[in-house]
């Protein structure tokens, strides 16, 4: 597995349920949502505004995508959420298998945020992304090319304490309309 | 990791918040338990005789452990569950990091079953087990010595198809009263 094969497996519509353990309360939240992945050009204008907020050099990006998502949260009950922000992977020279991800909002907080990705042996991408109060450790991998799973954790920025656990289950969505 | 170091982190009592997704029908199932696991020692009866009605030899074993657990699920209110089973790993002659793992007792049946396990390069514990009607994958890691997590799949028999993903994140309970 390598960032351009998951960014392919990834590009589409997905079919959300994701489950939210909020480890002191033993809180559970229940959110469903659709999730649309599209891919944009290297030199989106977009793209380029967020690699010069970074100092990277649009050069060394590789299949920049926007993420949008709009469901619905069991927390409460009578408001939809919705948002997006586009992700820009920037492969490391040496080592296909690793590199940095940025992002224009992230999921912890709503700012921009750099994570560092790598891909483990048996295909599990793996993120790692540090805010100014909170860590976020996340897992992707597929089971197959229509079905993915998705471990997120939070952690305390000293990264000790894990604060909220949570699983996503995503479906490929075969109408994309 | 290895099964040693594995079980040893698993012994103690466990407060385990788990979340059932239902692919079919998008339902989402939470599970509240508390799960101890005590080690066995390899001459305790109920392990040779695990291990003779697989046969098994027991010198072959490591680490036999009993786990129980009861909980309750909002799938039905009215009844809490409980249960207990033994597990005897077998570790390969030739691998530490694989081997079988034979039980009294399966998650996705009630039978007996023997599956399979081995350990990732990041010390994920993955166990494959073939039931008659389901295969079951699981992986269970540490983020620490007391917090574990553990991604359950059900799949059809043939595997091609995921009927149920679950989750479960445990915290280490200090009291073991």
């Amino acid at each position: 597995m390598d960032i351009t094969k998951f960014v392919e497996l990834s590009l589409g519509r997905w079919s959300s349920q994701r489950s939210a353990h909020h480890l002191a309360f033993r809180h559970f939240e229940q959110v469903t949502s659709t999730i649309d992945i599209v891919p944009l050009s290297v030199d989106h204008a977009e793209v380029i505004n967020l690699c010069q907020s970074y100092q990277v050099d649009p050069q060394l990006t590789a299949h920049p995508f926007r993420m949008s998502w709009a469901g619905e949260s069991d927390w409460d009950d009578t408001e939809k959420f919705e948002g997006t922000t586009i992700l820009v992977p920037v492969p490391a020279p040496d080592n296909p298998q690793m590199g940095r991800l940025l992002r224009d909002q992230g999921y912890a907080e709503t700012i921009p945020s750099i994570g560092h990705y790598h891909f483990t042996e048996d295909g599990f991408f793996v993120l790692l992304t540090e805010y100014e109060r909170a860590m976020a450790e996340e897992r992707i991998w597929f089971m197959n090319p229509n079905f993915r799973l998705r471990v997120s954790l939070i952690k305390t920025s000293q990264g000790s304490g894990v604060v909220t656990a949570s699983f996503s289950s995503e479906i490929r969505s075969l109408s994309e309309d």
